[in-house]
C-alpha cells in the first residue's frame, strides 16, 4: 500500500520552517509496511489544495493531511477535501457545543468564528482532539482513505496514534518489522559505507540506512517479514557480517549515545571521571552530564583557557608549557594528571588544541588536537588533526575523548 | 511570480531526511520577491515525477527540481522533465568528454554508466557543475522556466547562486528588499507575540516572522518596496514601536547571538569572565567559548558537580552547604565569588540548580535554578523556575546566565 502526505499552510513555506509531522508519519507508516511515495507542502490556496488531494487519492490508498483545520479564513483543509471528493460540509451542533464547553472550562468566551471547526465532510468519522480545539476527520472513498489531522505536532501525534493507527492496522496487510541499530564512532561516513556496502547492498530487505552527525554514525537495518523469526534471521544474516567488519568501533547496539554508554560503564565499575578542557571550553563536561543521574560518576572539571589557568588550577608545570607549548602531548598529559589529582577521580580526560578559525601559530594548524586520559596506571595521549570549522572541530574532539574513555573502560 | 520546488529521490522520503535545499531556495526566491506556492518530495517514480512537473509548469512561472541527476537507473529527473515537456533527450559528447577528464584528474576510470549524465533535454541550457559530476539544466517553455539542479546542497547552492540567480533576476520584476532583525531573550514566545502582534499585524509589508529556540527569540521584518528609501521608512514605521515595546530585552540588532554580544562587550571593556557550573556541567563555558577569539575575555571555569568539589575547587564553606543546601542563593553566591577569586576575573558567573528529571528532594523541584554574578561590587543572584526536560532546563539556564552578564555590562 502507498501513502501520500500533504502539509497545509503558507506558514510552512517559509525558509525557516520544516514539516516535521511528515517525518513522524513516515516512520509510523513504514512500521506498518506502508511506503510514502510523495509528500507536499501546499499554501493556503483552495484550488491547489483540492487539486492535490484529488490526484493523491487517485493513485494512493492512504492520504494524510496535516494542518489547516483552525477557525480562521486561512484554514481551508475541510473545504478543499470536500471539494476534491465532491461532498458537502455538514454543521455538527454537538462539536460546536463541545468547543463552547472547552472554552468555558478555560473561562473564555468562544468567538463565533470557532464554529467553522464544527463543519464535517459528509460521511466522515470525526476524530476527537483531546489536546486542542480542531477535531480531525477520517474519510473513506473507493478503497482509499483520507485523514485530516491538526497541524500542531503534539495534537497530531496523539490523534494519529490513538485513532488512526488502529484503523490503519486493520486495513494494511500484516507484516512483522524488526530493526537492528548499531552506533559507531572513530571513522568517517564514506569509509564506513565503503567497508559495509558490499554486505548490505545485496539486500533490499532488510533496508539499510546510514546516518552521520558530529563524528557519530548510526546504521539502521529494518527487516520486514511475515514472521518475527524470519525477520530475526534476516537481521542476523546481514547484521552479523557488518558487526564483524566494524568490531570495536561499534559502541552501542540499543541506540544509546556515546555519553550514556560511557556513563553506564563507569557506573557499573563504581568509577568516576573528571575533565580538564582548554579549547572545548566545557563541551566535554556538558556531554558527560547530559544524561540524568550523571552525578553518580561525574565529579567535576576545569576549564583552563589560558596558560595561567592551566598552571594555577591544574598544576601544569611552567617548564612544560614553555618547552612544549600549550597545545602538546605533554601539556595534555599534565592537564589530565592534574584534574585527576585535584578531584581524586578514577579517570580524568584532558583536551588541548587549536579549534580555530584563526591559525594556531606555534601551536600548529587549526584542528590540531591532543586528548589525554589519566588513571591509576598512568596517562595516555591521542593526537588527531580534524578538518572543518570551530564547531565541527570541537564536537569531533569531544566525541574522540569520550571514545578514548570507552576503549579504556573496555579493556 | 510564483515558484514550486520539487525534491527528487526515494531516499528523501525516509523518516530521517529533511529537504533542506528547499529552505535555501525559498530564502533566495523570497529575496527576489518570488513566493513559493507548493513544494514536494517525490520518490524515484517516472510517472509521478513527470506528472508533477507538468502540473507545476502549468500554474507556476518557476519550477525548481533538485536531485535525481546522478548516473544510476534511479536518477530519472532528466527523463521525467523531458517527458513532461514532450521533448527529446540529446546526448552531448562534450559533456561526456568533460566528465571523463574530471575522472582522469582524480586518477579514476569513468564507468560507462556516467555517460547518462551527458543527456540534455532538447533546447535546454547546460549549467556546468564545478563541484560535482552532474550538470544542471535550465529550460524555458511558454513563459515558464524549469531548473534541474543537483541534490548535494553545496553543488546546488553554488550552481543556483552563480548561474540561476542572475538569469532569474532578469526575469523577475525588480524589488528592493530590506530586513530588520531583532534578537530578544528573557521572555516566552507567546508573551512576545502578544506584546508586539498589535503593531505588526496591521502590516502585510513588512512581513514579520518570529522564531524561537532555546529561550532565544528572533524577530524578522522584511520590507519589499520599489526603492530602498521606501523600504527603510516601512521598517522604521513598524520596527520603531516594536523596539520601544521590548526595550532592553532586545540584545542584538545585527543577528549576533547572545554569547557573541556578551563577548564583544567584555572585549570593549577589557574585562574578563570565569564560570562555576554545577548542573549545567560545562554548557555555560562551552557557549562563552563558541565564538572565535573568546580567549580575549574568557579565562576559565570550574565544573563542580558534587558538594566536595564545590568546597575543594571553589572554597564554598561547608556551613553554607549544610545550612542552605547546594541549590540555594547562598551557594550560588559563594560559587561565583570563589570562581572570581581563583581566576582573578572581572566577572564570574555561577549556576546551581536541579536539572532533572529526578526530583531534587530537599533541593526543591526540577527546574529550580540559581544564577549568581560576582564582580568587584559584590554578588547578585537571580532565581528562576524552568519547565521542561533536562536539556531544556539546562539550555534556558545558560541563556539566563549570559543575559545576566549582558545586563550587568550594560549598566
Amino acid at each position: 500500500m502507498d501513502a501520500e502526505i500533504i502539509a497545509v499552510g503558507s506558514e510552512m513555506l517559509t525558509p525557516q520552517r520544516v514539516d516535521t509531522n511528515s517525518l513522524y508519519l513516515t516512520g509510523e507508516l513504514n512500521n506498518l509496511g506502508v511506503e510514502v511515495k510523495t509528500k507536499c507542502v501546499i499554501g493556503d490556496d483552495l484550488e491547489r489544495l483540492s487539486d492535490a488531494v484529488r490526484r493523491a487519492l487517485s493513485r494512493s490508498e492512504i492520504v494524510i493531511l496535516s494542518g489547516g483545520l483552525g477557525p480562521t479564513e486561512d484554514d481551508m483543509t475541510r473545504e478543499a477535501v470536500a471539494l476534491a471528493l465532491d461532498r458537502k460540509l455538514v454543521f455538527q451542533p454537538a462539536i460546536a457545543e463541545a468547543l463552547a464547553q472547552r472554552f468555558a472550562q478555560f473561562k473564555r468566551a468562544m468567538a463565533e468564528i470557532n464554529k467553522r471547526q464544527a463543519f464535517v465532510i459528509e460521511g466522515a468519522h470525526v476524530l476527537p482532539n483531546d489536546r486542542g480545539t480542531a477535531p480531525g476527520q477520517w474519510i473513506e472513498e473507493s478503497g482509499a482513505v483520507a485523514m485530516l489531522l491538526p497541524g500542531p505536532p503534539h495534537e497530531l501525534k496523539a490523534m494519529f496514534e490513538r485513532q488512526c493507527l488502529p484503523r490503519l492496522a486493520r486495513m494494511v496487510p500484516k507484516q512483522i518489522i524488526r530493526t537492528l541499530q548499531l552506533r559507531v564512532t572513530g571513522m568517517g561516513e564514506s569509509d564506513l559505507d565503503q567497508l559495509i556496502a558490499p554486505v548490505y547492498k545485496k539486500y533490499a530487505n532488510p533496508a539499510t540506512t546510514i546516518l552521520a552527525a558530529n563524528g557519530d554514525l548510526q546504521i539502521h537495518l529494518r527487516a520486514r517479514c511475515a514472521t518475527a523469526g524470519e525477520a530475526e534471521v534476516l537481521l542476523a544474516e546481514v547484521g552479523g557480517p557488518i558487526e564483524l567488519l566494524l568490531g570495536d568501533r561499534i559502541y552501542s547496539r540499543n541506540g544509546d549515545p556515546l555519553d550514556v554508554v560511557v556513563g553506564e560503564m563507569l557506573r557499573k565499575r563504581h568509577a568516576t571521571v573528571s575533565v580538564a578542557e582548554s579549547c572545548t571550553g566545557g563541551m566535554l563536561g556538558e556531554r558527560l552530564t547530559a544524561a540524568p543521574g550523571s552525578s553518580d560518576y561525574f565529579l567535576g572539571g576545569f576549564i583552563t583557557y589560558s596558560n595561567a589557568m592551566k598552571m594555577e588550577l591544574l598544576g601544569v608545570a611552567p617548564e612544560t608549557l614553555d618547552q612544549f607549548g600549550a597545545v602538546s602531548s605533554e601539556t595534555a598529559e599534565a592537564m589530565a594528571a592534574g584534574a585527576r589529582r585535584r578531584t581524586n577521580s578514577t579517570y580524568a580526560l584532558a583536551i588541548t588544541g587549536v579549534a580555530g578559525p584563526d591559525a594556531g601559530g606555534e601551536d600548529g594548524p587549526v584542528g590540531t588536537m591532543f586528548v589525554a586520559i589519566a588513571d591509576a596506571a598512568g596517562t595516555h595521549v591521542a593526537h588527531r588533526q580534524f578538518l572543518g570549522d570551530r564547531t565541527r572541530v570541537r564536537t569531533f574532539t569531544v566525541q574522540m575523548a569520550l571514545d578514548l574513555l570507552r576503549r579504556r573502560l573496555w579493556r
